[in-house]
């Protein structure tokens, strides 16, 4: 049986503008592909609730899963939660589990529990709340859509919510070598390679170090067995 | 004027599988934020000639220009140069010009240029050349895709090669106010500054340090003037 498919939605104009790098792509991806999951594709859009609707929309249809970081914070520009209402035909509007949430954190900490922080309480009406041990205010899950924060420590902290509710396949095993020669002088044995093991991915990725030219070759499956077959191959072609 | 808009694609396995961490798209951000041009959506997918042609023709089509990186060396996982040309309707071999280039460099280089290598030459009928002055395998413009390399520096020396050729509107300013108070506390304020000043973008960005809150505020536009008086207003609101 295959794996299931993810997509992940980063949100927010701060990425799409350069001023801030997303780690939390690198970070979902290495999570997926542990557990068993395939992220298929991904597509960053800034705070526009038009591409922001669409997108969801579109990569819901298309994945078994989709997870989705940015915009649910308390200011006027986090506008993910009530972009996914929109999206999935919900109502939405402070619900009391998460206000009850958030405000037994602010009155033990000593801090107002104010109107913009209420607005972490906004969770469409059918969704399922994602735990947040990082900051409390919580992410939640509508359909196949798991909405997070971008703030990665709290991001990575909701994927570790969610990760054991979700059915994985078997998880993308890989092995390496470093080849030292161009990669044009590689490409035809290891096009033939490709072909004998198609039920592998081989994949080739260059380098110039010192002005030498050299090749990282990787191969990925999920049998563990079939990787070292072509891994001895490989390193019979090249010895 | 608005600004022209821009999508980025970014081709292949390794990323979304989480070995390689994707560094073109921030490089890309950036230079296109100084340039004038709006990055508006990144689409990221796999080494899947389905996903290639789909995103390609969806992007064309919903922006001003499309940028590409990844997928146009000389092994059997690149098949970027072949989606573009199946997406665009185009014819595809290898091409007098590209195959000019590339002979002469390895003639001169004394390794041989083999068949693999002539993969880099395969140039859609009626694309343009982009000039690659690290490893010369060029990169090509059709219609309003630029397809570049996924290697960094390679990728880098394109961009600056096809940009000078891209009308830019404004470059985006910015100007950006450290507070340590809690998100909560300043996102009521912080929303009547963004209604005031529907012109400009109004980011906040919330950090915890050494266990105390805080939020970047970064405000964007394209007119000096008027982020220099919601800055001035800003700083009295937390004075």
């Amino acid at each position: 049986m295959p794996n299931p498919t993810a997509a992940m939605l980063v949100i927010g104009d701060e990425i799409l503008s350069g001023r801030t790098r997303d780690s939390n792509m690198h970070f979902l991806a290495g999570e997926l592909t542990k557990h068993g999951v395939d992220l298929a594709e991904v597509r960053m859009v800034a705070d526009d609730p038009d591409a922001i609707v669409k997108a969801l929309r579109a990569l819901s249809k298309a994945f078994d899963h989709v997870f989705t970081s940015g915009g649910i914070g308390p200011t006027h520009d986090d506008i993910t939660a009530d972009c996914v209402a929109a999206a999935f035909g919900q109502s939405i509007d402070v619900r009391d589990d998460a206000y009850a949430l958030l405000n037994a954190y602010y009155t033990a900490e000593g801090r107002e529990f104010n109107a913009a922080r209420m607005r972490m309480a906004r969770i469409p009406e059918k969704a399922t709340l994602i735990d947040n041990p990082v900051s409390i205010a919580p992410g939640f899950v509508v359909e196949n859509v798991y909405v997070m924060a971008g703030v990665p420590s709290v991001f990575q902290a909701m994927v570790a919510s969610v990760l054991p509710d979700i059915t994985g396949g078997a998880p993308l095993l890989s092995q390496s070598l470093t080849l030292h020669r161009g990669e044009g002088d590689l490409a035809g044995p290891l096009g033939d390679l490709a072909k004998e093991f198609s039920d592998l991915s081989i994949g080739s990725y260059p380098f110039q170090k010192n002005g030498a030219f050299g090749a990282n070759i990787v191969i990925r499956g999920t049998e563990g067995a079939r990787i070292d077959a072509a891994m001895t191959k490989l390193a019979e072609m090249f010895a």
